[in-house]
């Protein structure tokens, strides 16, 4: 059993097949006798659910970038108090799909040079950083078409040319270089089961 | 007729009467050829006023104060770039039922010392203080009874007993003595005709 808490999110541009390797993980983890809380951003809590569904839900251009860092910065501040920090402090493991360095990258480069704004923002009303980060990086080409294979209602994420997927990318990869310590890069182009052995393996590493 | 616009904004404990004398200033400088803005806050825009139910529907411990804060921060923001800011620019006159002051003395004070917290944040994301601020200064005992009368389903910011009234009337007279050059208080223990003439005077000063 874990002792302490630990937080690990993922993170990877759309397609990257994050969600799946976070799901993999926590079934793997459950399996070894950790308590997992798997959840998720935008959203994660019943209240910053609310806050997704206002944020991606409508018109694109219904929130200017700024507004949206706000909505997003409250859904994470919500999601952070009732669901990651009381998991924490009961020694469970969390594993979040996506979390702050989401939002370093598509409301800090998306839409405009936010980064800055994002990172007051984030250390005024959130100062909390994983313990690791999972960066499942994904040729920018192959991540488009699965992702735009799975199209729903919220299509804001996934509304993105292949010229954005390739900033992201190499956005991601630009914060896996400023954030070395808790980054940890996997080649998400790959079948599942390797990748998923991957993530495992540095996972394991810090859980002994 | 107005050359630039010009932002007003109305404060004062619940039951001051100021709603009332927004809406009747409105329509006496309308009378006089002005163009005239009346928008209120939490709300005046289509997001704002969606962000306004997020926030004062359902049980008050939904949100911690500091989402709160974000909340409302996310409404003024597009608020302001929605509503009060193109009417500015064509030269309106706005006037405004509440706006950061409310914030700086309910969020900021009635839950907790968040005042700093308050204006970090209005300084990163608002960074704009109205023109004028007329306080209508008033009788908490009254204001209460007043605002009492008339409660219905947004019962947040009614819902404050008597103490509370006294801390946010004394909160707002030392914001008026914090903000000398845009605070005007106004005594609002009167009947509302005294009360609005008072304020079609000081106002008619700075339109001049």
């Amino acid at each position: 059993m874990t002792k302490a808490g630990l937080f690990l999110t993922f993170e990877g541009i759309d397609g990257s097949g994050k969600s799946t390797q976070a799901r993999m993980l926590a079934e793997h983890l459950r399996a070894q006798g950790h308590e997992v809380v798997l959840t998720r951003e935008p959203g994660g809590s019943a209240g910053a659910e609310e806050i997704r569904s206002l944020v991606l839900e409508g018109d694109p251009d219904r929130w200017s970038a700024e507004t949206e860092i706000l909505l997003f910065t409250a859904a994470r501040r919500d999601h952070l108090e009732r669901t990651i920090e009381p998991a924490l402090a009961a020694g469970k493991v969390v594993i979040c799909d996506r979390f702050a360095d989401s939002t370093r990258m598509y409301q800090g480069l998306s839409r405009g040079d936010l980064r800055n704004l994002v990172d007051q923002l984030h250390s005024l009303m959130i100062g909390r950083e994983p313990d690791m980060t999972l960066l499942i990086d994904m040729d920018p080409e192959t991540g488009l078409a699965r992702a735009k294979g799975r199209q729903g209602t919220e299509e804001r994420f996934e509304d993105f040319g292949p010229e954005l997927q390739k900033k992201m990318r190499a956005g991601f990869l630009a914060l896996a270089d400023e954030f070395p310590d808790r980054f940890h890069i996997v080649d998400g182009n790959r079948d599942m089961d390797s990748v998923a052995q991957d993530v495992t393996e540095i996972v394991q590493a810090a859980l002994r």
